[in-house]
């Protein structure tokens, strides 16, 4: 097992930090102040700016391990860079590398026929579009995705979609233009082989937002969690991704690195949160006294030292063998991961949010980067199911 | 040591629940939308309509000791009462027993003249006005009161206040008519002797709203937690509390009841997240297996009973013995249940979201009841201060 | 709910402390160093002189609600003493209070003939013999009592019991003459009718104690946990109790004060240890600072005294529902502390080990103190079946 | 950063599983047997044997990384074979790699001069001698190493060594010929330059083992912790090691891989606990369910994989960290490791006794394994030592 990264990725980290510190962080509270005058439903200015410099620094579309569209790099290359761009809320989006728009851009990329690449991925990748993918249900215990409900009938040329879907995050994104839904196209099928998956633009008539969902308080805006209501919704039966009764076998492989990659973000999230808890230890005193002299704050700093840089060698761990023999082989690690993560990157900023005071509630970005880490705890799958994942496994050894 | 309810206290427990479960628990999402349909800026009619039954129906004022002015039940009569309340985040005020009007009430009838009652407690009391308490600095850590910086100087007839609060929750409420503040009169006496508390009238010129701020992207409006701007604010000396110095005492004074009314209404909310939780796991499958059948699940129901029964049992202790010893005798019971409960009710409360899924994070309050839990690790002191507290007193027995 | 205690048992509690002062602390040590000059084979003389002094000062037999042959106080009167007794591992012998004797005892009390009463509960509460209780199988898992599969088949006059158990505490006592055994008389009855239960005088031919079992690596002697083999023990009828198929009912009425009991005493394990913490922190220093100084172990010594408080408090309502409906109507909340206890006792007892040194593991009674607090996570049903009790009550309530 | 092993070590890893599969684990019983019958005084015969075999196959002195004397095998190349050794409590002595002969033969290795390598050094690699290292004293907090107060004092060509030892581990072998003992020459020279070490054979006079100190309840036959008292030991000047003052230096030398041996091996004792953990729940049925269609108990597993996963990764960072930069670069992971490790394993140990019922606490090996490592958690340093040790180099990046 090496965890060492090629040359190019190494490259890479010293212009990614470099560009974080010059153009990241110091854009984060014009972004907030932007996003509030824009009434949170635009895209703020700054966002467009970073995207471009971003671009023009070569630091673009990181996640894709395919040399020809983008930077080519593999999981293990690209984790200590996804880990850097975790640590601000807002860099994900300005290397093109935030979800859920890298997890749609590599199915579109390992399943789209030539034309749905040309018409979707084309622009996602370029940045110019943004897209949103329908799974999640109000109606079922989704982390089941056998539960999924939602219809989508052939009907001649076309296909017809009705069903509601909630959580649907990015569908808000004034610049969203393509859904990914997952749907039924055959109840009667065995249970696998039920669900298939579709493209929908984002204007065809029936496409409704109901509503975006707050996470904790916070409307995650421009993106947005929203609740869609998709009634008799009719698209080219070219849209349909890799073939009827497939959209089990598509989530799945869509799932990985997705699940990796918001793991590795979170890696980096608790760090920035450990590095503010330090420094304000070092900045303040109370009861006569530093914080950073206060016993168990310290104990706490050390925690959160070891939980993180454990968490971290398991993330490249299973990077590492998805690189190596594929999702599939790394199903345990990608299980383990998702679950020990966003604990830790929740337990992490809970301590940094409490060395804040009352502000950590509210100044910081510590409160939304905590409601994040603890929506991971049940996005892609809720603790429960990977553990359950984890343990049949290991289960299965004494067979 | 007894945890008897008088007979007067005992009668008063089913008319609540009846009343909550007639008025309060369906006015729960009205309130949610009537207040989104005011901009989130006025106070929804329901909640007045709410407070005219309730005060019709002898449900009012339950908090205070005092059975002139109102309910007259001690803190262990008013603790099961009190839970009940705590239920929903609309109940408190329904029953004019809401942070922190109430704490603000007691302070004023312990230690306010009469001129101070007529003009501030009665109006309270009827609710008719709001209030809110001036205590927190964003530049100071504020858990140590002797930090407090803000200025209250002598200039003949009157105070002239000066300084920046933050966190002074109900401020933003449009009914919000008194303040009261904390602050330096004399940096040169000892150390507990440099603080005096002030009425000041919200309309006081001087007397700004720089901002809400959010807990957890929560707006807690209309109340809303403010941050606050007190330049050259003018008020007659007679609005000076109990006199030059002694803020920190009054602090103290308010600050038992306070807690302690925070920690029963957290049972309450526990207890409400707990019945959504089971509720929850009765309905819904997942993996072809009801929830109610999953065990880890269940292990979580139990674990959470067993965390509420404990905690509720040391609440009632403290309860008991601030009305047998006082505040004072009381006090490692009190910094107690600070710790215990709030940690409690976020922990059980987290389990409840998990069971519902992603709507988990948006429906059914639930996270807003879990920020309001972890918020309260930190409001009335930081579980670190409390923790210390009780660990003093533990070694002091083996001097 | 009221804890208040009856005079009678008020008065007894100072009696009790300073005959734990004056005699059972300053014999720990000599109870040891005898055990080990008579191979930890015999009794210590010193035991026996202790209880003669304690049956001399009136504490005595005070576990059994039965003013005739005993104090005849009720489960709440009995818990501060017992709390009491739980202090050093020696105690509840010297008062005729220690399990599985008291276990035994009330079994006899409640559904013993005359004559069995007369034979084996009289020298039991004179403290002139003691006895054991055969239940745990080596080869099945025993949590569940329908498992037992050891035989008890009439013959005749005679019942004649075959059969392997272990953890059989008390069986290696060289004053041990009787053992209560359970195992099934009709295997083909309804499952909770098959198992009875019958006395077996320790002498009965065919009864061989096979080995004594370490508790982490102690061999609790000289009463010993026993592996026994029972091969055509034979014994009278008369000496079956209560009647064929009645086991399991028995063994209910056991388990219910037997469990209550070993709680009562964790928390003064637990107080005790917590005790010896505090001592030691005041005693010693490290890195320059006293231990008492230090932040993280003030932390320890502050949540030990909130488990402790939280779960005293639980057991006093354990007891006094027990007292009011009896231990059907309290079985939720006994289940409650079975699983509360002993893991609170746990952690308590570790953390005090821990600020001990090296010698926490081997000096100051803490290690076996640890050991039994971990054994009763196992001993009279798992945590995970007493769990799973208040998680079945719990959820019932939503039916 | 990378885990990859060099031929060499890979080569061993099959040769040494086979050799536990073939010959160590059907000996463990065997081992604990003859101990008994020995009175559990001498060195059980088939120790001797399974060191000649396991010299013969080449699978001896894995641990010292000098190709000349031994393995020569760098830490990373040792960590998985050092690992399968901590499977069995009795492997460690069967291969020469058991602790605290290799921390002493390392001390020999790097500090010893030819006279003391060929005499002490040589016969300990053989085997053919055993070894103790005198740190711990009973009066003072000796996880601060400045505390030790035993006295080397010079007369003439001589060194004269008093003091109290205890935790002494070995020192009650049989073979155990020699002691490495820390104390001070010069109390009134720096801090860390007050300490010397200095070898003391065994059967000098004055040398004198008061008692065996239980851990828990275990004796750890035969080797034994003792305490030990040191009266006018008189031995030649040339015993002492690399001089005067440098005993602080010396023992920081020797805790690095001490410490880090210790983790391997913990990540075999938890590895092994999950394997006997899953084989029970898959052989073991309560209330007509199989152990492994618990949810709880699935979950346990989950969460022991996961945090074993993580610690070993951690283990073998630091593992590679020593070999790049030495003890002292890899100061914050090894502190790391020896707080996070003995913590898990003592958690992994706990569920596994848990399921295996009462027979947990003494059959299994388990309670041994358990007690060992929570005995870790105090030796070569107390887990807030080490945890210390992370927050102070953590806090240093931001002054």
């Amino acid at each position: 097992m090496s965890f060492e990264l090629t040359e190019r990725a190494r490259a890479y980290l010293p212009r990614l930090e470099a560009f974080m510190a010059a153009e990241v962080y110091p854009a984060e509270d014009v972004y907030t102040r932007q996003l509030d005058e824009l009434g949170r439903r635009g895209v703020p200015p700054v966002m467009e700016e970073l995207k471009a410099r971003a671009k023009k620094a070569g630091l673009w579309n990181l996640f894709l391990p395919d040399a020809t569209l983008a930077a080519g790099l593999h999981n293990l290359d690209y984790a200590p860079l996804c880990e850097v761009m975790g640590r601000s809320p807002i860099a994900p989006e300005v290397f093109n590398c935030n979800a859920p728009d890298t997890g749609n851009m590599e199915l579109l990329w390992k399943y789209g026929t030539d034309l749905q690449k040309e018409t979707w991925l084309k622009p996602l990748l370029a940045g110019e579009i943004r897209s949103a993918f329908c799974m999640t249900e109000p109606d079922v215990a989704s982390s089941d995705a056998t539960n999924v409900r939602s219809t989508i009938r052939r009907d001649g040329d076309h296909y017809v979609i009705n069903g509601r879907k909630w959580w649907t995050t990015n569908a808000g994104h004034p610049d969203c233009r393509i859904l990914i839904f997952m749907g039924k196209t055959d109840a009667n099928a065995p249970v696998h082989q039920q669900q298939s998956q579709i493209l929908i633009p984002m204007d065809t008539p029936g496409v409704e937002i109901v509503r975006r969902l707050p996470l904790f308080g916070f409307d995650d805006a421009p993106h947005g969690h929203c609740e869609m209501q998709f009634t008799d919704v009719r698209v080219p039966a070219e849209n349909l991704i890799l073939g009827e009764g497939r959209g089990f076998e598509i989530a799945q492989g869509r799932l990985g690195p997705g699940r990796i990659h918001h793991c590795m973000r979170q890696i980096g999230a608790a760090e920035r949160a450990l590095e503010l808890m330090c420094r304000r230890m070092r900045a303040r005193s109370a009861f006569g006294k530093s914080l950073a002299d206060q016993g168990t704050l310290r104990d706490e700093v050390a925690q959160s030292r070891m939980e993180i840089e454990q968490a971290r060698l398991l993330v490249l761990k299973a990077a590492w063998m998805m690189d190596k023999v594929g999702a599939k082989g790394a199903r345990a690690e990608i299980a383990m991961i998702k679950v020990v993560v966003p604990n830790m990157a929740a337990r992490v900023i809970d301590r940094a949010m409490q060395v804040h005071g009352a502000g950590g509630f509210s100044e910081f970005g510590l409160a939304y980067q905590w409601a994040w880490a603890r929506a991971l705890r049940m996005a892609d799958g809720p603790d429960a199911v990977h553990a359950e994942t984890v343990a049949k496994m290991e289960l299965r050894k004494y067979n």
